[in-house]
């Protein structure tokens, strides 16, 4: 693979495809926010404001705007940035789970990725904006989530005393990235004290030693409940994204062992969620591969593809081993055959198990312009400096 | 088609291949209840007990064992009913949505379509016992229903002033069947005084004359919502199979334009919710054929083909048209060249859009032994019917 070639495309792909596809669709210039409900042509076809989705365009276009010093998209992100403030908090300091188009609260905080995604929103926004302001928003919703996170449910939940009380991957996850989003963007170290217990947490308690296997759910005393299809769910998109995520958190702190490590664990999370007949990784499986409770569950969806993409260009960047060489290789091929759209831009999110789109939209309820221009810029990132490695070392070698 | 041979085909199944797989595979003898999550082979794969999927075992074997006199099927479905009273009810009468294996609440009462489904079981289980006490719990659980329908998500609603508020076909849909099976089984018609009325909201209020579809929503004031995903979901099972409902319930006080109305919308039902490419129907559908929001929206389920089944030999069996003949050959012969499980019984529940099974599953979170024997059932006793019919028109004929 010729590594700046591959950079390029990646790149090219974001500001040529990607971002003016949600630049000229998503903005409500109505009523503020934006649209995330975008059909293949970028029509809208639902004007319900998810938060999460919200602030993700927020989150993807203050940092664009910062890194490429293009006021235009921070000015984007701010339109977002005024109304999510303005209309999107409850009472308690948490936001709502949606708005309507007019920005009337539609659904109750019931969700703390709603938080979770206005603190990487308004941290970005910070640091693209420097107003203080911003700041303040970013630690508070930052609060916000990390009190919930012991009851994330709050007054929603529906478990009873008969349902068994499990840890979520997802928290622990989504706690490794904020670290790293609140490092660069606020230039504070108060949200990684734990970095390395959540390194420890991720890497020891879920994942599973004799099956080799990340789980999504584990029992408070760390074991693992093989009799329920909650118990047995994986995702190997949700793992292979948090792997990534701990080699950016701790990138300078890691030893080379933990290093191999933890890319050892995307190498076999990849080999295992691979689907050896039609090519992709799957959404969900289950660990002893009984029925899923999921009926998605074989659907191979965009985000997973960027995720795994993302993951095996760190490895890759990170080990130098040839094997993530291959599986960048081999994901790359499968996505980019498979997701782009080359008609009207953008990507598909939503392929039956043998590649094809089951949806034609662009953004959607869990669809916004946040996993795919990550991966693009995160890729190209890890590429160009895997390039510049190989570069030194050339020259090395020439002087010597 | 030889209608003795069909119905007979139906009956065969239902008798040497589904009812046996439950009866085998479902019981849970040492802590009472059922196992609802099996396997292709009948393996337990979960032991949740989710409410509305036990109290429909609870009304199939119930009413088997009344119609075909069989106290092996009512002593199946008692030992479910006793489990499910003495362990499944909150203390406002509700019922819990989920049960652990051992009968501990595990999900909150927060659907009401547990409350539905114990009205009918024990409903059932009274007609086949005639035990005072069924009777009692039966009304206990429709009235419960009743009252939660006006808000069924109750203390867990998470809709704000935002979301618009909308009428549920499903509510509607559920009435009608009610009303059929208290009359079947309580002796009364308490429960039907509003059948005319469901007729007129179900056939004139959700359904649309401008794109002849039945919606899943509609808005308060009876206008349609085009404008939104949940707006536009329609769902041609549902449809079908309230259609059939209203037939049964009022099918001595129909007028023949009514009958006919009614018929006429299940082929038009049909002939949108059918898949051209890849044959059957799909599960959800968005009216203007814009992005569905749920992701299995094009799979093919066993319940979907079953409703359309038996709302085909319904419509067959009431007109006499040929159209309908046809629908049901069309759907029979789908049907079951894709669902049954000729290696171990029963029927697969889930198939993607061209036809496979994505789960090997035989019961589940959504799956029991409910849609498929009523489908058996309802369908060898409409074409019995039919034959009959066709058989004194014929000795008239041959008299005359």
């Amino acid at each position: 693979m010729n590594l700046e070639k591959t950079a390029a495309r990646y790149k090219a792909e974001l500001f040529n495809s990607i971002i003016p596809f949600w630049e000229k669709n998503c903005v409500d210039r109505q009523h503020g926010g934006y649209f995330t409900s975008l059909d293949r042509d970028g029509t809208v076809y639902d004007t319900m404001k998810y938060m999460w989705m919200q602030w993700r365009i927020v989150y993807t276009f203050a940092t664009l705007g910062r890194i490429y010093d293009n006021s235009k998209w921070v000015d984007l992100a701010a339109a977002g940035y005024d109304f999510l403030t303005e209309h999107g908090k409850s009472p308690d300091g948490s936001y709502y789970f949606a708005l309507n188009r007019e920005g009337v609260p539609a659904m109750a905080p019931s969700n703390i990725y709603a938080d979770c995604f206005a603190a990487m929103g308004a941290a970005a926004m910070f640091a693209a904006s420097g107003d203080s302001k911003c700041k303040i928003e970013a630690e508070s919703a930052m609060r916000s989530y990390l009190r919930r996170i012991s009851n994330p449910k709050g007054q929603w939940n529906k478990a009873l005393s008969g349902m068994p009380q499990r840890k979520s991957f997802g928290h622990y996850m989504m706690i490794t990235n904020l670290g790293s989003v609140m490092r660069e963007n606020l230039q504070t170290d108060e949200f990684e004290v734990n970095a390395r217990e959540t390194l420890t947490i991720v890497t020891e308690d879920f994942w599973n030693r004799k099956t080799e296997m990340f789980f999504e759910n584990i029992n408070l005393d760390g074991s693992f409940d093989l009799e329920s299809c909650e118990g047995r769910t994986l995702n190997p998109g949700h793992a292979l994204e948090s792997l990534w995520f701990l080699l950016q958190l701790l990138e300078n702190e890691l030893s080379d062992g933990e290093i191999r490590n933890i890319c050892d664990y995307i190498y076999k999370t990849y080999q295992f969620g691979l689907d050896r007949e039609y090519g992709g990784i799957y959404y969900f499986m289950d660990a002893l591969g009984k029925p899923h409770i999921e009926l998605q569950w074989d659907m191979k969806l965009w985000w997973v593809h960027c995720e795994a993409l993302i993951a095996a260009a760190y490895a890759w960047n990170y080990t130098g081993e040839e094997r993530f060489a291959r599986m960048f290789e081999e994901i790359d091929e499968w996505t980019w055959s498979h997701f782009p759209d080359s008609a009207y831009g953008e990507w598909f999110g939503y392929l039956n198990r043998s590649g094809e789109p089951t949806h034609m939209l662009k953004g959607g309820k869990w669809k916004t312009c946040y996993h795919l221009p990550r991966c693009l810029m995160e890729c190209s990132k890890q590429l160009e400096q895997k390039k510049a490695k190989q570069d030194a070392r050339k020259n090395k070698e020439d002087n010597t």
